[in-house]
């Protein structure tokens, strides 16, 4: 029987597991919830435990496998195999999570950024469809991301590279960003950026909409709001919506005209506005996309959902072994 | 004794060759000039006629080199070892340069678009000084670039990755671009693009200033002259320099923001600027670029000048066989 890896994703209120066969196939998956108490020190010894005890219910050993992988929020070292800065795990202090794994198991660990190793896991098994030059755009309350050139995983100098969401599209406004900088793609082009957006089109609009409405009244406007009004032809929320479009497309023409990757992924939970979306962003896009390119770029949606984190966790293990 | 390689770097007026060692050192360089007449058809078969006559002053053979690596203008297929599209050498048609190549010597051979491959020599021996994630930019009559990623040249699909000249960075006046599209940074940033700016300051302008009573009239202006205007003190020239200076960091930040590589270098005709150019987009690029990674990215000045595309050339076949 061939080997299997273990991939592990690893976020702020659970922990998703699966076995993997080399070619990617989950051949079985589980969750356990993230403990963030006491610092987060529990959650480490909480995966090797909740892994050892899948190893003995299936009577396998470390020779079953060929190594474990894992994704993880803040920042990552890929050589020194530890992470620090995830404050939504209560990981602000460095954590040798590569010692620990190594002492729990007799098996290969590698470690990478939860949003590069999603993009690796869509460049592979999801709408990548196992191309050599990937790129993914994750929208969600930020902008994440991950590139994939070559088929490696690109972190560059310092693990930081794949910053997509810092990419600075909105050089008129100058948006305020969480990263201390202005402009930024998140600013503008994530499920609060859409918010800010909002606000800042809604002093001029002087039509009805139910939408303006919301936000005059003080109410919480939400990005699936905004694009579902836009689906019906509301004015303003299509006003929106198409300065959201253009901020993307411009980010992934950078993406496309440095890169040239096959495919560029849109992943994320605002990513649920679906081909409405998408259609959007591809043609916008053209305008920017140097000719030749345009031929080679195809703009997709992601296909994996909640399961990237952990295929992309198991091909980080193919990839750097 | 070890093995060398064969660096050629093929130009519109010349080629020029080296015998490079494996740790990049140039240990005999040549050159001869390119004849384009008759569409080109003589270019290849000078060059492998030069090299057998090397071979034969220095007693040396096949045996004696692990691989020829080439650089060349136009659309270059890596692994077809292809040029297409290469006008200034009269190549429109395709050329199969790697058949003829491997009919001549008993060698591998491998071939890179010219700007790819002098990233590649300045990567390796020049201001990136060997590390694995370096960007070269070359500001000359247009922009071009190549990107080096985990130590390989980035191709993308269909060999157009590094058109780092065609980053939309204008979407104000959306200048057009010989390439088609609009708001290109060739348009604003090259030797012509920097002419183009000048035009469209010079309109605004109400001071005194030599640069602009040249353009009122109607007399050549060059970057050259701009450049040391600037540095002189006449402030119209100056506006021009910080707006190019403001689309070259912006840019510059792009390549900063997705690859987080640990040198970006500036190099080309433009580049004669020197530290008063390099300072100001190393400057202007901070505003754009995430916080953690302005700490391991450093602006630096090419420092191969013409040796960067032979010495790429030899590396190209060290990272490819």
């Amino acid at each position: 029987m061939t080997k299997k890896i273990i991939g592990i994703d690893l976020g702020g209120t659970s922990v998703k597991l699966a076995m993997i066969s080399q070619e990617g196939e989950i051949l079985e998956k589980w969750s356990i919830k993230t403990n963030v108490l006491d610092n987060g020190t529990h959650i480490v010894p909480d995966i090797i435990s909740s892994i050892k005890d899948k190893l003995d219910l299936y009577q396998l050993t470390a020779s079953d496998f060929i190594g474990i992988g894992m994704g993880s929020p803040g920042k990552v070292d890929a050589q020194a195999k530890t992470v620090v800065g995830a404050y939504n795990l209560g990981w602000s202090e460095l954590q040798e999570v590569g010692k620990a794994f190594k002492e729990a198991f007799d098996l290969p660990f590698f470690i990478g950024n939860d949003a590069n190793v999603a993009a690796l896991g869509e460049q592979w098994k999801g709408a990548g469809q196992g191309n050599q030059n990937v790129v993914m755009f994750t929208l969600g309350t930020g902008v994440g991301g991950g590139i994939v050139v070559n088929g490696q995983l690109v972190t560059g100098e310092g693990g930081a590279a794949g910053e997509i969401g810092h990419l600075t599209v909105d050089t008129q406004y100058m948006t305020a960003c969480t990263c201390g900088k202005k402009g930024c793609l998140e600013a503008v082009a994530s499920a609060t950026g859409i918010v800010n957006l909002t606000h800042r089109f809604s002093d001029n609009y002087e039509g009805e909409s139910p939408i303006k409405k919301d936000i005059d009244n003080g109410d919480e406007v939400t990005s699936k709001a905004i694009f579902d009004a836009a689906k019906t032809g509301d004015l303003f929320a299509n006003m929106v919506v198409d300065k959201f479009v253009d901020y993307l497309a411009l980010a992934v023409s950078h993406i496309a005209n440095t890169l040239s990757p096959s495919h560029i992924v849109i992943g994320g939970g605002v990513s649920a506005a679906g081909e409405f979306l998408r259609e959007k962003i591809a043609q916008q896009a053209l305008a920017y996309t140097f000719p030749q390119i345009r031929q080679t770029c195809q703009i997709v949606l992601a296909e994996l959902g909640n399961d990237a984190g952990v295929i992309g966790a198991a091909q980080l293990v193919n990839t750097s072994r």
